[in-house]
């Protein structure tokens, strides 16, 4: 899917909500546990009850990873499920990889081509020839942890490197890498003002925003200082929307906390 | 497997040599594309052929995630051989993992519970709380990237942090964490100069060492700076000794590759 395509549906929908799929066996409505794949007949409610309201679905593979190979049979016909039946959903594979240069290629044909989703989240300590293998797929996006939303984003990325943070110099460098015009960036809600140094060095790349909701970000804020004319964010909730309720209502449910966030999304939008 | 056990087998066999698995259906003998699972039985084959020459197997997922689901049951067949025949073996999961907490959480149950690996490699990028959930299990081994052994290690590992390199801070910081006894560090061995400043930072922790051979970093220089009373070295080869030959020939010519670097090896430890 192409930036554009993703920014019509952005305008089309008047959401810019991405609903991640971090299934926890746990916490879902007991019943599933009956069935033969309980993560994706989860997954296929959940995206069949929100698929109007977000633009994006994020599973994060650590939660298909902790199932083995069930876990991934699972991720596999979700991605499917989701490319079948709704192509114009933006995927998102929270998969944070990131190896030497060979290595990063076979991430790259894992996602990109076996599994086949629009994007992977990927980080950045290994430097350029980390990631660059990721960037040369067309029409496929590399979304680079800059500055996430837990408590450890404090232990390095906000030092001081030559009076700049190294989430600056994360941003700034990676602009310099060849075909940096496939680059988004994870930027954590938990962080509002940050935002408006962050639209400083990258003014027009879209934002992966993880943290409103469950971990205490503000939407409003987040839009205020992050959002550019088109519109630039993704704004990602995953346990506040698919726990909403553990009970036969769970899906229905799960609708009316998205529709909560489109209805703040289509107003923030509006008043543009 | 315990730090003293890796150690016991490292004095026993006279090696701490790393194989790295790192399987690429284009550079193996033509003739196991014709098998089921031409993965596994290339892994099982040079396994067979090198287990009493190395203390260490690290499969790199990469290799195994771009074949989809066949490549995680050749990496969950990969692992339960080495457990099953080779006990004694220290088994790296080479991934590069690292989430927030609860995500980190499922990466770890995924590696030390469901496949079984007694360590895997973990990025540092989001701190404290993306790394500890890793470290709460006990005789599991968590390998954090330090300084890499590519060209973008230079990227964001060598800023200087207050007038120290930022590789030096995650190696500091890190020792600060719950269970750290734990860590072990990647370090590249094309970095050789820079092992004397990283054993006056973590002088007792094991280091996994890539790059000697096919990257170029050289075995005696690495174990002059950087070897301590308990070895404290991992060296990892994957292609120099995988690849050796793509004929009929490949298991024969990888051990005589991997008795190559035993011998050094052997001859490092007796001169110390």
């Amino acid at each position: 899917m192409t930036t554009q395509q993703l920014i019509e549906q952005i305008k089309l929908k008047k959401s810019f909500l991405c609903v991640g799929l971090d299934v926890d066996l746990n916490k879902i409505p007991e019943y599933f546990l009956e069935q033969e794949d309980p993560i994706f007949e989860f997954n296929k409610a959940i995206i069949d009850a929100t698929h109007d309201l977000a633009v994006a679905y994020k599973p994060n593979t650590a939660f298909f990873e902790a199932y083995g190979i069930k876990g991934w049979i699972s991720l596999q016909k979700t991605i499917n499920y989701i490319n079948e039946n709704y192509p114009v959903i933006f995927t998102i594979a929270d998969a944070k990889r990131g190896d030497i240069g060979n290595t990063s290629s076979m991430y790259a044909k894992a996602f990109f081509e076996d599994l086949n989703f629009d994007s992977i989240t990927v980080a950045p300590y290994m430097g350029k020839d980390s990631v660059e293998p990721f960037l040369a797929f067309e029409d496929k996006h590399t979304i680079m942890l800059a500055l996430t939303s837990n408590e450890g984003a404090f232990d390095f990325q906000t030092l001081d490197v030559d009076g700049k943070e190294l989430y600056k110099r994360v941003l700034e460098t990676s602009k310099t890498w060849k075909n940096s015009e496939n680059l988004m960036y994870v930027v954590g809600a938990t962080k509002a003002e940050y935002f408006t140094e962050i639209r400083k060095i990258v003014p027009d790349s879209f934002l992966l925003v993880p943290g409103v909701g469950a971990q205490g970000g503000s939407l409003s804020e987040v839009c205020k200082y992050g959002m550019n004319d088109n519109v630039g964010l993704l704004i990602n909730s995953s346990r506040g929307i698919i726990y909403a309720s553990k009970e036969t209502d769970f899906a229905e449910k799960a609708r009316a906390e998205a529709l909560k966030m489109q209805e703040e999304m289509a107003e923030i939008l509006q008043s543009k």
